[in-house]
């Protein structure tokens, strides 16, 4: 078996932990992730690895340098997906990280500094409306005071979920390795988005990403009978949500040119039903840019919105913030050492953006850090239809491996 | 115990079935409603009444008459509520039919026509979309082809849900009394809206039910990631809805004339996110006149609204009519009757239409019929702070025994 039809087995084991009918569905502190992550981790022991769970659910697989006490490089990306996901994001950074491994141990590289695989618990904000939990906690960046009784559409906590898995929150401030030396961190990913194939590059080296705010906002009008309420005397929540849905789009389209995205990607009707004018809405809002001066105006906009149709319509609107996170731009010295290697291998590449938020930007907190993007076909992304090529992989996991071994090494070309 | 006290014990009787932390909730074909109906029954056993229950749930009741062979005269209403209803919708005129035969009873009074208290299953819409489902059945109008499929939000079928309590679909057709000849029918409710009590009347004589229009909209956009697809790739399915929404709201103030009202009570964002924009909504719209005409110019407009959303945004959009009734009119001679003894017991009435959809609009199939309001405070109903004073649900037994010993016995003051 070489290593293509390798790492194409990984990646189809891997996504056979799966409850959904319709494309991956691997939530985050489910039991098809549990089982998912452990089994990884049996993988990694195969490998020889030192392996270990830090206390919010992240895997940390070792593998031993020749120089003892140097700081570790490492590299890795996440194995949950959204509901009806696809099979490429996050688990072609985990998977890649494990095929690096065993291109070294097949070679028997032994590098200075250690290498660990990381595998982030809780990338996406699917269950809990917050992302990146795991390089959170890993960053010390975890604050459970914030997001310990946030609910999943169940109605369970956080808190509750990690229980479930044996987590006990108040140990997750443990996972953190603020103290701890890191030589640098890097992570391997599909685009989500459709340049690179538009612009027909391979790899893409992330210079910032747009990290997003992120709002709930409760609209209460009054329920009433939807037969025998006349339309004037009506308040209907929905209207409500529906006019800021709108201007929210209106808003960020006039701020395209700095590539601000907002949407609106949940709405709940409480007690909906056909017979009933919408009495209570709860929407979900979420704004990004690279710019933080756009993503201010957008956000002032729609506080100026939500005050206004309050007022028209006599809503009582209450937001509240679910998360604001800084946009962060990444290590230039290791993106400098990425587009060598892309030059050097005749590697068509873009210099860009994430729109998308990753593991990544808390890593920079503990490490220099690397996001390599590979190309989405069509840009589809958390959808079933999701695809990347294996090729594209392919070249993604090689661009890996010499950037790992640079940083892993003493001796190296680029050094 | 005077019959006012026993009256307020029996509706809270009934109110005990509940399964909801706010307010009443006791939906159609669970087990707080079927424990409920057959409580309900040994409760009308009690009385000396013969008890079944039909092929599709519904209770009846009958006190026999003096003389053999003549038509029975029914009373009653429903049990079922929505999700965190109030106390009265329904319940009250299927109490108060037992208080009236309770007050027979008491007197001792013989009518010459057989008395019927019904209870009917599945009134409301909530569960399964549809409404009056066990007058349909009775009035020989349940059609088991367009809603045997009609899922619940878990997914279980009306088909499913009928076997779980024991009823087969295949059967309901029996349930129908179109061969049998009845006498007359009333059914007395709270008003559900805010005219009586607007207008100081104690008494609503309605004159006919504007009936519903129902539509269910599948909005099928491109779902895409929400941080890497920019605004003007999108295909967001819930914008869509959120234009449609608004613009029916629009045409149905046009239309406000005609008491035409339109209402979007349930939306659904098929795997809604944070993270990913909508792909697919859908929305279930319902509209209701007692004009035929302004109700088809909401419906022309609504259609017109659809094609240029769609055009626009590049959604596909496909609708389905969930159910089409017509608006009905109600017995005039029995509005006669029933204003007779308003006037002659000097109590406030108004002649008015209703916006709510009753029972009382099937059984206009099978015999003459009369639907009586009291009101209800602020207009609010299906909500857990629906309230209808006591003293008024008394006023309005009075008269629902009068009118009923009118029609069931042969000497009357009014014949």
């Amino acid at each position: 078996m070489d290593s293509r039809q390798r790492y194409q087995v990984l990646l189809n084991k891997i996504n056979q932990y799966n409850s959904g009918d319709k494309g991956i569905t691997r939530i985050a502190y489910t039991n098809e992730e549990q089982t998912c992550t452990h089994a990884f981790m049996r993988m990694c022991k195969a490998e020889g690895l030192d392996i270990r769970m830090d206390q919010c659910g992240n895997i940390i697989a070792r593998r031993e340098g020749r120089i003892k006490g140097l700081p570790p490089v490492l590299m890795g990306s996440h194995l949950d997906t959204v509901y009806q996901g696809g099979k490429y994001d996050g688990v072609v950074g985990v998977t890649a990280a494990l095929e690096v491994v065993k291109r070294l141990n097949e070679k028997g590289i032994v590098t200075d500094h250690p290498i660990e695989i990381i595998s982030f618990a809780c990338e996406e904000s699917s269950r809990f409306g917050v992302s990146t939990l795991g390089s959170k906690a890993m960053a010390g960046l975890f604050d459970k005071e914030k997001v310990g009784n946030l609910k999943d559409r169940d109605g369970m906590t956080l808190e509750e979920a990690l229980s479930l898995c044996a987590f006990e929150i108040n140990s997750i401030e443990f996972a953190s390795r603020r103290d701890e030396k890191i030589k640098a961190f890097f992570e391997l990913h599909v685009e989500q988005g459709p340049v690179l194939m538009n612009d027909n590059k391979k790899i893409g080296i992330v210079t910032g990403i747009a990290a997003p705010v992120r709002l709930s906002l409760i609209i209460m009008g009054t329920p009433s009978h939807s037969g025998t309420t006349p339309m004037n005397m009506r308040k209907d929540a929905f209207l409500g949500a529906s006019e800021i849905a709108l201007e929210l789009e209106k808003i960020a389209i006039e701020e395209q040119p700095y590539g601000t995205v907002a949407t609106v990607g949940v709405v709940d009707i409480h007690s909906g039903a056909m017979n009933v004018v919408p009495g209570e809405v709860e929407i979900k809002v979420d704004i990004r840019s690279t710019s933080v001066d756009s993503r201010q105006r957008v956000l002032t906009h729609l506080f100026q919105t939500i005050e206004l149709v309050g007022r028209t319509r006599q809503l009582e609107i209450i937001s509240h913030e679910i998360i604001s996170e800084e946009p962060v731009l990444l290590s230039a010295e290791i993106n400098d050492v990425i587009q060598k290697i892309c030059e050097k291998r005749n590697l068509p590449y873009n210099m860009m953006p994430s729109g998308a938020g990753h593991d990544a930007m808390n890593m920079v907190k503990l490490c220099p850090t690397g996001l390599i993007f590979v190309p989405s076909v069509n840009g589809l992304s958390h959808h079933p239809d999701e695809y990347t090529d294996l090729d594209d992989i392919l070249i993604g996991i090689e661009v890996l491996e010499e950037v790992v071994l640079h940083y892993s090494k003493i001796d190296s070309d680029f050094s």
